[in-house]
């Protein structure tokens, strides 16, 4: 397939900051004949690490994507070892895959976006503790599994340890077959185990329904509702063993008053929730999230 | 079945502003026991004219629906002659009937909201000039119907004048079969006859894709990139005959940049226009709009 | 001075619900031929407690405020004995106290609101811990005065706690001259301590440059900054001796990103706090705000 | 003076589309050793456009600002005839020169923010069609010029339109003592001659308060109040001869509801006038702002 306008190369890169980065870049581009039509720069100045994200006409350059890749990454080393890149084709779908649990709705806005075509990504499946909501997920063409996890309380914790523990080797099977660009915890509602946290680094992404770092942990809303706050938010944020102590892509918020009871609060926090996590999932599928420790670059 | 503490009366009410109408009505709920839940008034000084909406516990009340209307018709009646009112029982279910087109992401939403739990109504129908999406609404238990319109431009000008008032008929049949409380023209893109927008007058609800009164009309988003403006918006309005120019329910807007194409503010503002039409469908829905001129009063 | 149609009384309650509140309030209010042209309902489901806000236009009663609160006292008592209530005339100036450090955007917002007629409100006097703020507040009309505090660090620290004490002590002696309605902490940088807490109870308005619960103390910029969050905020709470726990008037937020220093959120975080500062003391000042335990019910 | 960390020159270059220019700028700063702390870029599909703004640490170039300049301008000469460019020395300090009425809510925020240091512009001189706010002008050691326009209406038209014609002659001549990089229309309230608009083309901004493009021309708030709109807001854009119409900087808007008066409107937008003037003109005085056509490019 010859490439067209609308295929590009986007490239990312992390690098402790010096003169000349930018030319030592452009430069290489330049040479080859690469059209940038979208460039992103930071210079950070409390950490002196440099961030690039840079997408590029594949029909521009004389070579492709495989090459593109070796020659970068000769460019890439001789800024330092610490120096981090990736090169993406837009060419090359994106694959995610949906952990969702009873609270739906994050799970039908991303199926709403994927069918009209707006989230640029190919559903691979989606995995729920229940399985109601098996035939909406078919009907748009989607694997569902259903993967049940013990109910919380009640009976023999050992059992309940075991049963939750083979829940997630199974969760973990599912989500290898597909290799996903992305793990969405779409109000999944299971703290992921540390080992799943680790294997999933920098793709396990989770929306939590609170402002962060205000109100971690079980019921932001209600926490909220008992605080008297005036405006109720949502946080997207790569999962890492420490719960909701993630590096945060994506907030927004949303005025309440003393008429909003912590049941209005929830049902009116989940327009927050689907946006934040539509945002925060787009921004990394187009490799606009540079993670550097716990905190993120976004260049939007 | 027993009335319970869920069970609840919606009444509102417009009239000409003068001393003691909520003192009249109050009085009335109290002599009947009635306990007030939730309470919106507006005196407005630019029209002279009074607005109440006022929730009541089913429980607190020694009679039912119809009882409640009859005795608050002649509370009404002492209010004088261009009083308008309605009382509404929270369990009888509100119908819709959708209309769309191509453009499906508000489609989606509803039905996402619907399936949740978190719009309080149900879903009669779908009509689309297209059947695409037929399998989708159905996999949710609604009803789809594919009336199609011709296409613009092209062909005999009288055959495509004809057909689409055929269409138009055809609609009109479908919807009132479901006798809805809201016809919503979630992106239908069709501009509805006159006789339509008299016979739906205060159901039919409209999501326009800009700002109003900016941008009228066709490709509003592609006017508001021309422009160089820096929010794009939605607006959710009943529909009159006069295109766009119905009496406003909700607004909302959202920044875009330089680095916005026309195309992106198309899918960035789809974000809006879902929001703005989710909020002025429920709140129409809960009785909390009430119209007077070209203007709304809403409770939210 | 004879009463206007601008020239009106103020009415808020708070008492246990029950069923006829609203009748005895309208219907005394309708006895009396008071014309009321805005009303605020909040009935609370979590403590059953009911709260209202009522304005009445003076020149449509036949009586003046005192024998308005003579009457509504008999009102309120029948309502049980835990009602509050309070009667204020739109005619009796408001006045305000202002505490300031060295950080004076909110004194210079403030001072500008006053200036054009914006905030309904006599500047009785500004406070300040600097004196290079006095020409520009007398060029106002509005008296300044200096009242240094020891510098943190340093130096004895009995000594310093002994300034320290003076130097509130003398602040409470030209706040209580001037018997404010409201004494505004308008970032004052000192914490009160607990008997000025308990003696301005209700009247001490802090603007805390977070969005509380987040970032509770110093520097709470620099907190968010570490964090990575993606909104700065700011909130207005009345001052309680448990540090920026007090009950929330108001709060907004503002988008920052990873180009943003602890400097730059410094800065932006500014237009915050002056709006939400003015925002929540408008509403303190119109009796627009009923405190109830830890929340506030604000009739905006 | 020597160079320092915080001392910097900021480019700022248009010209038409094409490979390689980043590359030439970046290599020229490379090769003087330049360290590049903040840069934006942009591509315009629209009109093939290129569009960059690069800020340089001082003190990592071996030469001053005049030959940066000299330079940098043979850069540009490459890049085709039609290039524009600047550099500006963040050591030169910028000067305005604000225009008021008697709606001064403007003027004050901006004093404000001169005071405290936000704002970093040395404020030349406020010129105002009425004396009442000269005293505080003046406390801020800044000078006011008072120049009497013509009321509106009465009196003989002729006479009138002379009397106009030299006032604006009166404050073009004050104007042009300061040499002001931007001239602020701060609700000045009259409507600028062509020759003013022209004379001043890329430094006039004016703040209109009104989501433009509704509500063009004379009293916004009553035409939005009118409309029935649920947010108002407030422009700020380059003057032009077109009133209203030219490329616009920034906008914003806050909610309204069927309880604002038109007055009301015209007090709450005051808040978010402020706002999008102290933003705009902020982005104009650090060379955010880059005109094209009728449309801007800000790098925030």
């Amino acid at each position: 397939m010859e490439p067209t306008a609308e295929h590009r190369y986007v490239i990312t890169l992390s690098c402790p900051d010096t003169t000349g980065i930018v030319a030592r870049i452009a430069g290489f581009l330049a040479d080859a004949g690469g059209w940038i039509v979208e460039a992103g720069y930071h210079s950070d100045p409390g950490t002196g690490w440099f961030f690039t994200r840079q997408v590029v006409r594949a029909d521009s350059l004389p070579f492709g994507p495989d090459q593109l890749r070796e020659r970068f990454a000769e460019v890439a080393a001789e800024l330092g070892g610490e120096t981090t890149w990736t090169v993406t084709d837009t060419r090359e779908p994106k694959r995610i895959v949906l952990l969702v649990s009873e609270e739906a709705h994050c799970m039908h806005d991303i199926l709403g976006r994927v069918a009209t075509g707006e989230l640029p990504v190919r559903l691979a499946a989606v995995i729920g503790n229940h399985d109601r909501l098996g035939p909406i997920v078919r009907a748009h063409g989607v694997p569902f599994h259903h993967v049940p996890f013990p109910a919380p309380g009640g009976g023999d914790p050992e059992a309940r340890a075991a049963a939750k523990a083979q829940a997630f080797a199974d969760v973990d099977d599912l989500v290898s077959r597909h290799d996903p660009h992305a793990v969405v915890l779409a109000r999944f509602m299971q703290i992921l185990p540390p080992e799943l946290c680790r294997a999933w680094a920098g793709r396990a992404i989770n929306i939590h329904h609170s402002f962060l770092p205000s109100f971690v942990g079980a019921r932001p809303y209600h926490q909220a509702y008992a605080r008297g706050v005036k405006l109720i938010g949502a946080t997207c944020h790569y999962v890492t063993p420490e719960l909701d102590a993630g590096p945060i892509i994506e907030q927004d918020v949303i005025r309440v008053d003393h008429s909003d009871t912590a049941a209005d609060m929830v049902r009116r926090g989940r327009d927050i929730e689907r946006l934040v996590l539509a945002r925060g999932l787009r921004w990394h599928l187009e490799d606009r999230v540079l993670v550097h420790g716990n905190k993120t670059v976004v260049f939007p």
